[in-house]
């Protein structure tokens, strides 16, 4: 008999995590389990293929039998180019979105742009002024780091009416990946910005030129000039070949296709932060410049256009996030928020990106009112949409990061239970 | 003036270590960034372009501009469904591979199967077998976890002759994902295993029904039945709809298009544990079952192929991973091995994934050897490709796990040093 070699392997806390999950699943789930039993015949062997395979390839794509796609918004007073694609939060894995699937946010479409021709221009409020091309920023030190990136009108459904049909429609502006790119404050320190420095304006080679202004104190902590994403080159949608990356802040001021930094001693006023991407109040005020995107989270599945086989033994599981740090804690109740349960966190829990929680459920059968609520590590708890209603009033298109309550019905009919 | 909030945000340590990136780049970097300078010319307003882009979409695709592909092994005495490709390791960032460029080894192709069909059987040595169609293994608890997966036969040219003429045809047999599964150690706890299973076996539905032999002390630990790669689906090339996930251990046992688990008393001595995927010693014996992928890493930009554009700075990047755990440690020579200094690693460090490496490295345009070693938290280090040697001769073609030397010309040229 060969000799095995006792694993050393000692992996800080996340293993002895991973392996609490190795439970025998028990009586909760025996009724699943019932049809596993009964197909079993010994000797038998189904009819797999004989015939050999595809060959090896060059460049892979997923089974044709999958069909997962982005939710396109068709609205007739805006063209495609102007529209947003939503993330099947549903259907996805784990924290990192698939990049063929990431939200898609446009004001003037994706442009195809030559990276050997792009560059980046600093300038304004700096000693030097810098050009850099693509191939440039490449030979940089870099940083790779998991961030989400969500719209600030994500969850916009949910502020009036009855709330979206769905999970993907009505949160789905929400995407996780691995970002790699060089600090802008590497960059910054590069051409020495002057003592009045105090914001700087990112502007897109977008045919609209999307701009936003950032305060210079953020440029300078965690963003990044980013050209790589999940292990590749950004995909074209997401600024391919340069985007600012500006982590847990709102996705509008992550400026795509970034063509210019320029340096101001003021924020520059311009269109996206007056008429747009301001939180109108019940008062006709509008607050300006809410970067933050505050701690939030949503149960996936189940969620609202599922089917329950009836009574029985689920697996709860969904995703939190917070643009404020990492996830602390996340809960779960089933009887619209009368008690709640602590979910399990998918380790590491990682700053400012999608953290996975799951929980296992015991349905009886009746009536039941799903949700899950955030908390992160500054303390703050995800409000309920009622109470951010009460504050902000229902002028607001922006920053809903509202608890989404999900109504099961007896039937095991699911369906969004934000007015129930 | 706007007011801008404080950022309250404390990330544990790997925010302070992100920031320590922050710093200028200083006169090491000066050469480099002359021609950034002289780009510049104030109100100069590039030739982008302004008509709009390309519209929203359900389901995304990388630019055109971009060409990177796997090495397709191309030998006229095996066909290509018997054959493997190689990731594009100088050409990929951060430490999640894309799911496209996953490198492959199958042994009679990738064979299309209809999740609405397949099943998985588990039987033999236990009280309960169970067959579970995809849909039901996908509604148990999961778990979601980012490890490394390589082939046992990675860096063989590195045993003999030259080696080989780049990092990807000589290392890219390694890929990172994050996979999602459920915990094999529940199903066979559900199984009730008897108490004389020592030992599983494996089998794929491919044609040629890959199988291997795992003890089951490695099967209740951290083997998954994985289904999700990267947040979608796992791809054909990886096994789709099923393939079983074990962690650390070499490629080959980690059955793809995952059909059937049998516990036995010993192991089936299959074909793939016989034959092949054995160790030969200089003595003519063969050493079996050697499942471990020891600690690696390598140096990816540069690598042999790259030329430099003469003396200055540049940021050396590679990966490195363990099949024990965790990476304690990465250190770089750039004088083939008389001194070592230690590389940053990119954080959160994972166990029995790809790491990160970084390291600025200023060239004085003179010959230099370049090359990376990697320590892992059992206090391994890895062997020079002489040490392996002394030890197991060159007989073999698995299991390489030797530092590789990049030889850099005063002219820029990097080629394979590892025979220099």
């Amino acid at each position: 008999m060969p000799r095995m070699e006792p694993s050393r392997s000692r992996d800080d806390g996340s293993r002895r995590r991973f392996l609490s999950r190795f439970f025998s699943l028990g009586a909760a789930w025996s009724a699943a389990l019932v049809a596993c039993r009964s197909k079993y015949r010994p000797d038998s062997d189904a009819l797999e293929p004989r015939a050999l395979g595809a060959p090896v390839s060059e460049y892979g794509a997923r089974s044709t039998f999958e069909k997962a796609k982005r939710f396109v918004q068709q609205d007739r007073q805006v063209p495609l180019e102007e529209s947003a694609s939503h993330t099947p939060l549903h259907d996805t894995f784990g924290i990192i979105t698939p990049s063929s699937l990431h939200f898609e946010r446009h004001h003037s479409g994706v442009p195809q742009i030559d990276p050997a021709s792009h560059t980046l221009t600093i300038h304004g409020l700096v000693e030097r002024p810098l050009v850099f091309t693509v191939d440039e920023l490449k030979r940089l030190p870099s940083v790779s780091r998991i961030y989400f990136l969500e719209c600030s009108g994500n969850s916009r459904s949910e502020w009036r009416s009855s709330g979206a049909t769905d999970a993907q429609r009505g949160h789905g502006l929400t995407s996780c990946s691995e970002w790699t790119g060089v600090p802008l404050s590497m960059l910054l320190k590069e051409c020495a910005v002057k003592p009045e420095g105090a914001w700087i304006l990112a502007e897109g080679a977008d045919p609209g030129r999307h701009d936003r202004s950032i305060p210079i104190v953020k440029a300078m902590d965690d963003v990044m000039v980013a050209y790589g994403q999940n292990g590749e080159p950004l995909r074209p949608e997401q600024g391919y070949p340069l985007r600012l990356l500006v982590p847990g802040w709102e996705g509008n001021v992550n400026v795509k296709w970034l063509r210019r930094v320029k340096v101001l001693d003021r924020p520059a006023m311009s269109r996206e932060e007056t008429s747009k991407y301001t939180d109108l109040m019940p008062d006709g005020t509008a607050r300006q410049f809410t970067f933050y995107m505050e701690a939030k989270s949503l149960i996936t599945r189940p969620s609202a256009g599922d089917k329950l086989r009836g009574a029985g033994a689920y697996e709860l599981t969904g995703l939190a996030w917070s643009g404020r740090g990492a996830i602390a804690r996340v809960e779960i109740t089933t009887d619209g928020g009368q008690s709640w349960t602590a979910a399990e966190l998918q380790t590491p829990v990682l700053p400012k990106a999608h953290t996975r929680f799951r929980w296992s459920w015991k349905w009886d059968g009746r009536d039941a009112l799903l949700a899950s609520r955030a908390m992160d590590e500054t303390g703050y708890t995800q409000p309920t949409v009622q109470q951010l209603v009460e504050i902000r009033g229902v002028n607001s298109n922006y920053h809903n990061n509202g608890i989404q309550m999900w109504k099961v019905e007896s039937n095991g009919t699911v369906t969004n239970g934000n007015r129930t």
